[in-house]
């Protein structure tokens, strides 16, 4: 057989030449809708291909970006690999600190960035000493930045010819680079080969997984910055899909309106959003246009979210597991035979409980302290460990692996698999209360709580305590003008969650969010540690 | 990221344990229907990757089939390069002396066969000079072969254990060798790798291509000798998918006794199983059950049957176009978008003369003589070359590659690209007609003569002329009690084919079929080259 690397660019090809005259739609920050496709976006990554090259960057050098999910991101994702550089795509969710530090961690010497971070950059300024090179991903005038010798973007573009022939190299050479949020340390790299991206973007597509066809018209609503938009980029091009990247505004109005124009089939994100976008369906009246899946991941998706969704819209609401270290496909919540069998409901009751199931090139495993498998009984919870050609083996510039000696990666999180083959978090290893010797779930009693009426948000934490050790503790976030009592909240547990988990009391208040729009439980661990002690 | 080897034992494994229970049912020659799973088909691939270790085959070493369609042939798919050693899937549809030339040629120390070769075997024994171990695909008794001491597959299994941990290796290791027909010299091996099965697994289960589910159920009616079955059997595990193997009864009572049963809603062979299958729909007014997908390849499909499977029966019909040299996947002709909004018919029209469109991870090319790039007009017919990761390189035990200076592979077919992506196959190179220096593509006249009414099949040939060099001479093989004229054909083809192409004669013949179904032009041009100069 042919040695024949696996390479980005050959995504780019296959788009441009199988599927050329399919359309790719981007709302740029303050700009008209911008509108071309495959055969025109390859011609225009070509293009930036030589841009790069031209400034001196080639293979071992990296480029970092701070942008949102707009056209020039896109062209990005295919250029800067194609000149064989790396990709850093920042994240602009993090403190400036962190973002400084990750831009000097990947060693980058280019920086490219939307109209809207001027400011952020000007700030960072200071502390990007190895920047050779600050280009503005924009048209027209550039503003004046101090301090800075500013590119523009299609200036830049517009003095280049497309690069025809992509560089082949090895498949194994580094492409894009991700950091995770790192609540609790410094962000830490994750590096995607081309090798990696190529296998997850076909393993992707699969029926298992998102079921990408040339008639979907999808719209990534993850954040391109953030473990590519969970690959989705690659994976519409690779399927011929229409595209549409919504920029920066992730509010319910803004993406209903790209939903009704362009006829989206499929679009995914984290839960905050898809519960403003269903606020927005419901305030307006109006329908969900063509859209018929959305999977849904970063954090548990609420039960009734999902069957409102159901019921009312007719869009299927999938969840998806995955993490930064797992590029990020890990589990999908699509249906099988065996599931269909059981009847609608039970398929919902597990679609919508479960994180998803086991796809081809990720292996799980769920095991004891003692490294142990436990049964796939849907009830033995444990330490969930992944290996596969798409994860992690060690981050960025160390020099450990990240594996056990068996290959494995712990992934931090604690879960169930089941009979059927899905998976299901019920905590991070880090979250994780443990009462009397024995585990809380704090996932589960959040789910519960947050489909009682008026909870907005809900996290629960273990907090210390005299007796247990830690005692769950809940906070709740209702809507405005809603009123949440521990009585009611209290009955409404009750019949939903084990007996001894009843959280020992209830607070009022605002839930944070980390960057990547999970709860903070490090900052309500700190607000609330010894909240019961002190309480007394 | 994780070097984490692409190895065929990855795609058991997963189906194993995501869809272990998904039925596989067999119907073996001469025994009652099997029927069992993916968990129980790993246990027992296990066994017989036990078994191979024990007769001291492992790396560097092949074992060599002459089977069927059945489970057992099935397990050794996975049994025996998941041992490490390569299997050689004989084709009992060659000559004696070929099938012995391809055992030898492979270098095979171990021949596993079905009851039915019995006669087979004890004929070629004399030249198997290297095969250390006979094994019959059977249960039960065995029959005296003089001069072989056979062992019993199941005896065997029965005596090992299931191999737990499938050992992981470079997946750049061969895997499976086919053997190419070989209609005019020694037939060529083509050893596929781990990871270029693996890929073209991936690659075939995705919409463009098979669009296989869990919920399909899959039986393949081309050959699991014959290019791993369009790889079909890898891509049915990768998906989830219920999996039937017809053992060697292609007749149309026998797969219409299991599509209805089993209901099967995928297939896929060579026409001439379909025309046979479609006679006897036609012949005891059933339906089709739950078929709904066929895909059929090998050569060019009558444009009649399909408008027939698609009206009559709800069944869509797909070209594949592809060869032992691609694993096979080329083109597959699923629809576009672009195709649908120009409405049913235009799309009937594409899919049913096209062979197919670009696919992920093969690229295609037609040049003219001189190896320049013709336009994708759907009318500049030239040389189809290919390349990716799953065409061949070189011809097993070939010093030389088999690619040109840039890695394309010469296909030997002459075809055309159109501005959709569809290729279409005008001649075999060597079946081309040179008439007064222009092209006479066969293909299309014989498409053309086909759909006269009485004609079953037919061929067209260059032969010798004095003043043309060579024209175009139809053979036609009518329907039983049928007739077909000179005049009526001309009058048919008149308004189908271009003028000049018109063939200076029609002779009524059987039409000879190769070893895989299709027309050998070989035996013809040998009874009808000089047909015209003599005739005069």
């Amino acid at each position: 057989m042919q040695h024949f690397p696996l390479m980005i660019s050959s995504i780019l090809q296959y788009a441009a030449t199988a599927h050329g005259d399919r359309e790719i739609v981007s709302r740029p920050v303050d700009e008209p809708l911008w509108r071309y496709n495959y055969a025109a976006l390859a011609e225009r990554a070509g293009r930036a291909a030589n841009m790069i090259r031209q400034l001196g960057i080639g293979p071992g050098d990296f480029v970092s970006t701070l942008a949102w999910n707009t056209h020039r991101h896109y062209e990005l994702f295919f250029a800067v690999p194609g000149a064989g550089a790396v990709l850093h795509t920042g994240n602009p969710r993090l403190s400036d600190e962190q973002i400084a530090y990750t831009i000097n961690h990947a060693g980058s010497s280019v920086l490219m960035f939307e109209r809207s971070f001027a400011d952020l950059v000007q700030r960072l300024r200071p502390q990007l000493t190895q920047i050779r090179h600050f280009i503005m991903l924009a048209d027209g005038d550039l503003p004046d930045m101090p301090g800075i010798e500013l590119l523009g973007y299609e200036q830049l573009l517009a003095q280049e010819e497309s690069l025809q022939d992509w560089p082949s190299f090895d498949e194994n050479a580094g492409a894009i680079l991700c950091y995770t949020s790192g609540t609790t340390s410094n962000p830490k790299g994750v590096l995607y080969s081309h090798r990696s991206i190529v296998l997850h973007a076909m393993a992707s597509g699969l029926s298992s997984a998102f079921n990408f066809s040339a008639f979907d018209c999808i719209m990534p609503c993850s954040s391109l910055y953030h473990c590519t938009a969970w690959g989705v980029p690659f994976a519409a091009a690779i399927n011929g899909a229409k595209f549409v990247l919504p920029g920066d505004k992730m509010d319910g109005e803004s993406l209903q309106e790209l939903i009704q124009s362009e006829g989206v089939t499929f679009s995914g994100g984290v839960p905050t959003i898809w519960t403003m976008y269903l606020e927005h369906l419901e305030r307006t009246g109006e329908d969900a246009g063509k859209l018929t899946d959305l999977i849904i991941g970063g954090s548990a998706v609420p039960r009734a979210m999902a069957e409102k969704f159901q019921s009312k819209y007719g869009v299927a609401v999938r969840q998806l597991w995955g993490m930064t270290e797992t590029s990020p496909l890990g589990v999908v919540a699509t249906p099988t035979p065996k599931l269909a069998e059981l009847g609608e409901d039970a398929v919902n009751e597990v679609i919508w409980t479960r994180q998803g199931r086991l796809q081809y090139g990720i292996e799980l495993k769920v095991v004891d302290e003692q490294g142990e498998r436990l049964p796939a009984d849907g009830k033995s919870a444990g330490i969930l460990m992944v290996r596969g050609p798409w994860t992690v083996e060690r981050y960025f510039r160390n020099e450990d692996s990240a594996l056990d000696a068996d290959g494995w990666f712990d992934t931090g999180d604690i879960a169930t698999l089941d009979e059927h083959g899905f998976m299901r978090i019920t905590d991070r290893t880090k979250d994780v209360i443990k009462s009397g010797g024995e585990w809380v779930s704090s996932i589960d009693i959040e789910n519960a709580a947050v489909s009682c009426p008026g909870v907005r948000l809900a996290a629960v934490i273990g907090v210390e305590h005299d007796k247990w050790g830690e005692r769950p503790l809940l906070i709740v976030e209702p809507y405005p003008d809603a009123e949440v009592t521990m009585e009611t909240m209290q009955e409404h547990l009750e019949s939903r969650i084990v007996k001894w988990w009843m959280p020992d009391d209830m607070v009022i208040d605002v839930v944070p969010l980390t960057a990547t729009g999970k709860i903070d439980k490090k900052v309500l661990r700190e607000r609330y540690y010894t909240y019961l002690v002190e309480r007394k």
